[in-house]
Parts: C-alpha cells; sequence; structure tokens
C-alpha cells in the first residue's frame, strides 16, 4: 500500500516528548503498512551526523552562532539528498525529530538575533518545507520535571534556563502562526495515548 | 615597527607555487620586523582545520557540490572570527594561501555552475575580501611537471586532469579582472627567487 510520499517534522521544547511521539507515529504508521522512515536532526545521514559530533561535541562556545548555523545547514543538505528527498520520492513517509524550525529557534532566536541570516540560508541552501509539522506544546515547567533524570536532557535544561525555555515555547507557537497551514499544535500535557491519538489522527487526515 | 593590518591572499592554480611564495613574503616581512600571520584554507583555526578534515577525508563523492560549499564557508567564518580579524585588529600583516577565490573556482567553477550560490553565501556569511590578491599566473603543464614527485599534489592534477587545470587557469585570469583592484597578477613561469621578488615588491608598495 504504497501511498504518496509525505513529510511530517516533530518540533518542541526539551521534554516535550518529541522523539517518543515521533516513534510511537512511525510504528503505529508501519502497522498499518505505511513505508516509513523515521529520521533526526541535527543528523539522520551518515555525512550529517558527523557535522552533528562536530557541533555538539566539545566546548560549547568553540563556534559561533554564524559557524554553527552554516554547519547545521551543511548537515542539512545532505541529510535532505542523502535520506529525505530520496524517501520522499519514492512514496515513503518521512518523519523527522526537529527540523529547519529548530534551527529557526535555536539558533535564530536564543543565540542572538540571527533568524534573518537563519531565513536566507534556508532560503538558499535548503528550500524544503515539512509538508505537516506536529508542534507539541507544553508549560517548560512540565517538559523539566518530565526530563528528570534523563541526565542529558536536564543538564541542557539547566544551561538554558526555565527563562530561556519560555522563551522558545513562546517563539515556536510563534512560528506555528507564521507557518499556520503546515502547523498542527498539539496539547503536550497530557497522557502520552492521548497525544499519541490526537497526533495519529492528525497524520490520518494529512494522508487521506 | 606595528604597521597597519593589511590581509593579503595567494590564489592559483595546484602547482603553482603559492604555498612556497607565501612562506618566502612571511619570513621577508619578519625580517623586516613585522609581525606577520602566515595561514591557509581550508583551516586556519583549530574548528576550520577539523571540518578541513572533515570535507578532505574519506570518498571525494561523500559531499555534493552544495554541502561542500556550506563546509568550507562555515571553516572561513571560524577562520575568520578566530585567526584573521583578531590579527588584522592588531595590526598584523596576515598572509593566507588560498581564500574566497578558491571557492569561486573549484567549488563555484568546477563543480558546476554554483557561482551564483557561492557569491550569495560569501555575502551573507562572510563578507570580508583581502586587501591584495596575488595570483600566481602559470601554463598548467609547467604546474603538473613541478609538482611531479609531490605526491598528494600530483594525484589531484591527475584527478582534475589537464584540460580542467586550464580552465581553473582561465577563470583564475577572469577573477583577476572581475576584482582587478585588488588582484595582482604574478607570472610563476620564472625562477622562484625572481618571482618571490616581484611579490615582494609588490607587497611593500601596498605596505607604503
Amino acid at each position: 500500500m504504497p501511498g504518496r510520499g509525505l513529510f511530517i517534522t516533530f518540533e518542541g521544547i526539551d521534554g516535550s516528548g518529541k522523539s517518543t511521539q515521533a516513534r510511537l507515529l512511525a510504528e503505529g504508521l508501519r502497522e498499518a503498512g505505511r513505508d516509513v522512515v523515521l529520521t533526526r536532526e541535527p543528523g539522520g545521514s551518515p555525512g550529517a551526523e558527523e557535522i552533528r559530533r562536530l557541533v555538539l561535541e566539545g566546548d560549547p562556545d568553540r563556534w559561533s552562532a554564524e559557524t554553527e548555523i552554516l554547519l547545521f545547514t551543511a548537515a542539512r543538505r545532505d541529510h535532505l539528498e542523502r535520506t529525505i528527498d530520496p524517501a520522499l520520492k519514492a512514496g515513503k513517509v518521512v518523519i523527522c525529530d526537529r527540523f529547519a524550525d529548530s534551527t529557526r529557534m535555536y539558533q535564530g532566536l536564543s543565540r542572538g538575533d540571527l533568524r534573518p541570516v537563519v531565513d536566507q540560508l534556508h532560503a538558499l541552501m535548503i528550500g524544503r518545507e515539512p509538508d505537516l509539522t506536529i508542534l507539541i506544546d507544553m508549560d517548560p515547567e512540565i517538559g523539566l520535571s518530565r526530563a528528570k533524570g534523563r541526565r542529558g536532557t536536564e543538564e541542557r535544561f539547566e544551561d538554558f534556563g526555565l527563562e530561556l525555555q519560555q522563551k522558545m515555547r513562546a517563539g515556536f507557537l510563534s512560528l506555528a502562526d507564521e507557518f499556520a497551514p503546515r502547523f498542527r499544535v498539539i496539547d503536550g500535557a497530557r497522557a502520552m495515548d492521548a497525544v499519541a491519538a490526537e497526533i495519529r489522527a492528525t497524520v490520518d487526515r494529512a494522508l487521506a
């Protein structure tokens, strides 16, 4: 049952449950007979994973915001060419945990007012937007309490601080307005199964 | 005797003697009491050297031309922020073996008609042009015979082929017209000392 290709991205603040929900959606669609590629950014292709390591390892200040944006864009270009585009052309459903909207937020907003640079680079080197973006929205205090015990995430939370997470949440909601046709805002503060069911219904409508 | 900062780049095809001449110029200026930073691209800062390894190691086709341009631009941005700009601000002479003109040629010309992409990326993320660019011009057949015995270079020559080297030579001469005010074309087919003396005289005029 090969359907037409569909490019779905998951976005949201740390601890919002994006990665879990992306995995649940992929499993559900596969059970329904769809050909699904589950991927993530930064990374998602062998070259992009190498760039990911270059960006995320070592001293957090080793790259300026501008260099980091260029590296993420290089990784995204490779990911698009090697993983996403071929899968879509083959009629598969591509589910990606974070994509360009995360760069618009994390590099464009949190590391200075670089949104225009992010947008121009995206227009020049990437171009593609998802068909559907699932924004899992929740109060960062809930995300923080859920993330406790998940070491890496918690550290990152503490680096960012609650105030910045609030700013990110507002930024994502504002992106959802800006790109309204492709965004669906899902309340992530509910039980995992309820969130998963709403996401699945949303995706089924898009696939119909 | 701190002079004002001056940003000098060396360009030319493989085997043209760029790297040797850049080193000779650096040594000569240091003997004359100038504070000189001798650097090269891709690379030139710890981060940019890591990106250089990522680009140059492994299968030559592992990156598309577009991804390669993004990686080179990321490396250049880091090199500029961490090495070139601080040295120029401190009044030093910066001598760089290859810079943006090499990307205009090698990625913009030899890997498809990507010059507009290279130019837009440069305008957006780099901006800076050298004060002075020394183009060492010579017949690629001379460069090839000189490069024989230098393993890495020779292999690259054979990859590119003489015809492509001729195209690169013509491309560099055309760049020298396009950016005439900062370019000096030096005949590299003469003895090393004669070439070095002409370069030194050119640079002394720029420093005066």
